[in-house]
């Protein structure tokens, strides 16, 4: 439920609101946008008097949601959320790109990677420290070890970093991270979630193998409920009948439908999408022509000898080149 | 099976070999590009004694091809088809529009549509006259009346028109039909591909509701194997376990996978892929941007009136719109 | 749209209701069971005046009926459908197992196979003269010569013949087949199923390969709307994302769904399902046991030899264990 | 790889032998069969020496295995795995059957379902205290207290009890739990898998929402990687484009195919598969059919008022009726 406020609406006035809406049990989630603010209550609103809502003086028009997600819901927050990450941001002006490997194998290649992806334009540092493998046997990853790398790459070169997190009992190796990533095969693990709720990092959501719009939205509302509202929304390919030539198919028109029904900033990763890397300049400029906030892409310094996802990886020269053209994509696409 | 020539064979030189190639029972596809000429052996290949072919003096190399698609190989021929139709074409380096409303309602009504689409760029006029429809209570289609009003609609802007045939038999009213189209739901009725194979009328082969890339070109393959490579594929969405906020999920890295095997135009159907308006546009730009040759989409004077498919058809101002950006990224797209 | 007509009506008050309803521009659908008529008015409803129809002396209730399937509802119709076969049937008391190869190949492979799966049990043969092939290089089929092979074996043995169809100008050859099969990939191919419903043949409806099960009772309608309800549905595997171990996966609910939705008998294929000799017992008696109707199965006096789908033949021994197993379950199921 | 050791091998050469391997880097894995002990080697196996393994005295054949999953490959480990639990045991020749409320929601309730369903035959009760719920503002389970209330009705009724784990923090209060069920929603939660792979407790492993048979496999290996091989293998449905009339797909197919490539139980949960309630008999009948060890069934005393998943819960009455079909058939199904 939403209770859109008349403009002139004191902070006194809306404090007094809120302490009533809580006195009813429920939850209040302030938008103060530049035009008007609304008043989203949260929780068993059955119990609200609605007629009692809509005759207060400082109240304009009341609406009963019927979407599950509430937090994330754009009719309670119709300004889009721009997600701080050090000096960088994701979901507002600028066309957010987080590179590098899909593993982090040593503190050279981290390194040349970085400053690589910095010199074509990647606003953010990407890199595998957890890694949630198929097989028991496959390399798991370095770990704490590989977070260790990560932030002495950011110390160079002063990008943000994201890294995969796969066990809430991990969060203090990853307090000087930037952004938590939250994988696809974690992304309905509830109980990581709710952890993650509790922090203010930004996280990065990756949509599951095989979910809904609907189930990834509530996802992040398990965060947001929580009281942590920054989040970063990735599409990345959904499982399908059709594997023969890409790994799963990159769902684009999610990115058009997640902006209408959300105010989180929304990212394509292109790479795990596909799974080959001469997809994914076609699937950049894609994404970044039907309105995607971002990519995440991997780059890796000698794909044929990466320990993980080589074939989908690009060499800083093609990463450059993608650069070039989805950035020019994308200034269009935000002009249309 | 694939033997490239060396540059300076003759034609006689070239059509001894083709003699001989089909002495052995096999078809024989010729392509004679810019640089180089290639013959396609079709048919059962095990019986060609490889050795022999490569000592033969003109030729340079013999590849043996494992894709069960031959005359849609790219390997076969690695130059792009351009469909021509009429004044224009399809896969050249127009970007082809087809335009206009998923059923022929009325002449006044096609008309009406024809002009505004043309005078926004559109390149063909598309209507519906056969309506494949899940339901036999709905409406099935004016049939050969709605030929008719399409055919005056050409005679009044000059546009090629684009229309689905359901039933070989009902070919003869094609006759001055521009663009034959192939609908979904009859992918692989073979039957009927076989028939249009024996035409030379360009085709429109949209992709099944859940085919995959191989037997989409397998498709193709039945129009070839009988003499018609006029063929145009157009990825127009899958189906998948989400439907509740796009009709099926509009799979975009066919387009670039496509490029690569097959050297057949390719373009994107964004209205029945989400079936709703408001995704049109973004999509459009999409498939622009990774490259599509060209867009369907449908355009209606009065979508809430609509006989069909209302809620995924854009007004004419809302197409010339769509057009004036997706020309451009489109133009930019190909520069890249 | 359906009326329940009270106890006792007279056949001459029901001639009297159906010309009103058939007056208003409908058709009537008509179903006299053990206990009790219905009539069910099939088109645009709208036009009939409720509270007028349930007033007649003679309608003890009136529904309107939401699924868009009114000949196939079992609402309108709710006795179980059998369809006669000769002197067999399907979806009465006998557990109906149509047997036979993949591809008529010879008179001598038919007449050998014939007879081993009439001794084992089978009440009919099954047989591919016209073969729907997704390359267009591959065998397709002895075709009109098949079909006198498939006679021939009929001649010899007594059992009634099924074979698929995949063009409706081959009906003539059809004249003496018992049912007619229309294939998984011709399920939305609404000509052929227009003109299989000028005819009174038994039908074998395949599930198409991603049809939702209301397309599937569309596709029904289709036929019906024509005038011929003698409909066998049969399930034979849907798409999914996991085809490593089986060809598709076996929708065995879809067994009670529609014996709840339709009043038409629905059988099981289990060797298209599975693509897998070893897993066609086991999936038969499962789809004994939850109710199917009968069973078709793929049997190969060879089958490594076979020229189509071999791996999931079984042999005339495999068949007849799995014939004693399944009856003995079907026989089991209908008691519980 | 797997080496087949020779009849009449003593104790003393396979520890020897076991100590060679060990010294190579590699586990162990030692199956002793009625008639075959079979020695597998997981790890790295390109640096073994297969000349000089065969060669041995006590080696009869020696196999390298392609699959990715070695512990839970039946070719590792031919016999049956019987998971014991309490006096009762999984795989073996008892059809076990788990039955309960989706949720625990009080002691009277669940006592009253587990004693009707012992009286109805059930060898086990299951009931979620922890309950994975898609949005946050859902009943999330009586957590301890529900485990506390399992505990009471096991003490009441002799029922071992099966009840869900979403993380591993919480193993303590699953000390006297005699069956940790892991959902589908964390099949692939590799860290709470490695977790329990150090307990020796048996681990009901439910099928992702789209896992393949593969991936279901590999998240075993995690769980047996650790030691702990009380692994039972729960299939509840898998995603697919038609949701209308079932929740899920169930595949049945994977119960025979399962047996084929490992030797770990597999039960079906025909409630959470079909989400309805009539669906549940004929599909558990099917399951016995093609040979799955057991069922899990939703049970409640009173579905409509269930807190969760009522719709799919069967009254203990109709579970007895269930009950006694499905033993009926799981008895002729081994049979056959």
């Amino acid at each position: 439920m939403i209770a859109v406020l008349k403009n002139g609406t004191s902070d006194k006035q809306i404090e007094s609101l809120k302490n009533w809406i809580e006195s009813l049990g429920l939850q209040v989630h302030l938008s103060k946008g530049e035009y008007q603010t609304i008043v989203g209550l949260v929780g068993d609103t059955s119990r609200v008097d609605e007629d009692l809502l809509v005759s207060l003086d400082i109240v304009e028009t009341v609406k009963r949601i019927s979407e599950p997600f509430k937090s994330a819901n754009r009719k309670f927050h119709p300004d889009n959320t721009v997600v701080s990450v050090g000096d960088t941001s994701v979901g507002g002006n600028i066309f957010a790109v987080m590179a590098g490997p899909c593993s982090v194998e040593s503190e050279e290649q981290v390194i040349e990677i970085a400053k690589a992806v910095k010199a074509a334009g990647a606003t953010m540092l990407r890199g595998g420290a957890f890694k949630p493998r198929t097989s028991p046997y496959d390399f798991q990853g370095l770990k704490a070890e590989g977070i260790e790398i990560l932030l002495k790459a950011k110390e160079e070169t002063g990008l943000p970093i994201v890294t995969e997190i796969m066990n809430a009992e991990h969060l203090p190796l990853f307090e000087k991270v930037d952004v938590i990533q939250v994988g696809a095969r974690n992304m309905q693990n509830f109980e990581l979630l709710k952890e993650l709720g509790k922090t203010q990092k930004p996280i990065l959501l990756k949509r599951g193998l095989s979910a809904t719009i609907k189930e990834w939205l509530m996802s992040a509302e398990y965060i947001m409920a929580g009281g942590n509202e920054n989040i970063i929304l990735c599409e990345r390919g959904i499982r399908s009948y059709d594997a023969q030539y890409t790994r799963n198919v990159l769902d684009l028109s999610a990115v058009p439908v997640l902006h209408e029904l959300t105010h989180l900033p929304v990212i394509v990763d292109p790479s795990h999408a596909t799974g080959s890397a001469k997809l994914v300049k076609p699937m950049s400029l894609a994404a970044a022509a039907c309105g995607a906030d971002g990519l995440m892409i991997e780059v890796h310094n000698n794909p044929k000898a990466a320990l993980c996802d080589g074939p989908q990886s690009l060499t800083p020269e093609q990463f450059a080149d993608v650069m070039q053209s989805a950035k020019a994509i994308a200034k269009n696409a935000n002009n249309c």
